[in-house]
């Protein structure tokens, strides 16, 4: 277990450098540091104060245990049945972004697109958390749904820079929500939860060629008018 | 308008000290810093790079227009008619940290929690998003929920904070979100968006009694398991 001083970096900085990670090291992060992180993270403003998140953090062979069922699922074929169903739909303006991000990301790995072996080995690797060593499962109360989901992002654009401060990376993975019966299984959180999303943690690997890949982002006047 | 350059402050200061601004000096935000400070936050990551997000911003007359329909709706009486509608069914443990906000916030203010009459008058001011001298609308994508929302909550966590960096103040909003005719009026966004959110920044008028609450938060045992 390390435990690392949270930096001086500027807020701009832990933005700009910011990626999803792909690849982690082994190396675990002490209890009391998840905490803190989690604990900074909960300042973000919510809907009248409610906090109404509940997060699950698993490390070691609780980890390992819940990775295999989900990798296990994943390569049997099951479709995902994610409590707050995978969304379609987006207009093609917007299929154009996640398309270009597709086409840029597999070129920095190297697989042709075409590959379908390949790609899906590369997808794979979402359900062991890329390797890192902390995993956390994000949960709402049964019944609440929007506006609480939007806080939990408010929370979670919060602690992805926590993170970075505290000298680790992560990746917030819609796939570790696919299979919430094995989510519950290995964490005993019942019905009275929804199950919306996951984030995994740790140090970046930078042997990982993915960690490398910087993704592009439409220009301002795309998502922005003033008036 | 003023400039404000981006400060050193640590994430952690720009977290902790941050909090739901509820009077703004009217002093505008030049558009070339707006567009900066969206355009920080955009590095937020979303599903697939999506970034399914619109946001139009008002500032001057048009904003000022905007706000007296919403004030002029609101003082009707009228119910709100969000397109995200308002969540109910909040569990008691959630509805306890509703509560304790509301008699805190209330006490702060010298506002006794039976003077119906004070408290609506506080509330009012929310349609004027408090005085600030920019208003943002967050629009999605009509047929994208939750998803989209969990990504919008991701990028508005990163804003609230590089408008900290910037020297601002925000609050963010579901009473902007109250009345959509009103505000597609006004902004001119038509039904192939879906109104979720509104934010009001600007500088914060320390004179502000409100702007002196500092909100509690749940310790992390409520919120965090680590197994």
């Amino acid at each position: 277990m390390t435990q690392t001083m949270a930096s001086t970096k500027s807020l701009e900085s832990l933005i700009e450098e910011r990626y999803s990670c792909r690849g982690f090291l082994p190396d675990g992060i002490d209890r009391t540091e998840i905490e803190k992180m989690i604990e900074l993270a909960e300042r973000a403003p919510s809907w009248k104060n409610a906090q109404s998140y509940k997060i699950v953090a698993l490390t070691g062979e609780k980890k390992e245990a819940l990775c295999r069922d989900l990798i296990e699922r994943a390569r049997s074929g099951a479709e995902p049945a994610a409590e707050i169903p995978y969304e379609t739909g987006y207009p093609s303006s917007i299929r154009r972004r996640m398309m270009d991000l597709a086409v840029a990301f597999f070129a920095q790995l190297g697989i042709d697109r075409k590959d379908k072996e390949a790609r899906e080995k590369q997808t794979l690797r979402n359900f062991n958390g890329f390797g890192a060593p902390v995993m956390l499962f994000a949960f709402i109360p049964a019944g609440l749904r929007e506006w609480t989901i939007l806080d939990l992002g408010v929370f979670f654009g919060h602690l992805t820079l926590v993170v970075r401060s505290h000298g680790y990376e992560s990746i917030l993975q819609a796939a570790l929500a696919a299979w919430p019966d094995i989510v519950r299984k290995h964490t005993g959180v019942g019905a009275e939860y929804t199950l919306v999303v996951g984030m995994s943690i740790g140090k970046a690997d930078p042997s990982e060629p993915a960690n490398h890949f910087k993704s592009q982002r439409a220009p301002a006047s795309e998502i922005l008018q003033i008036l």
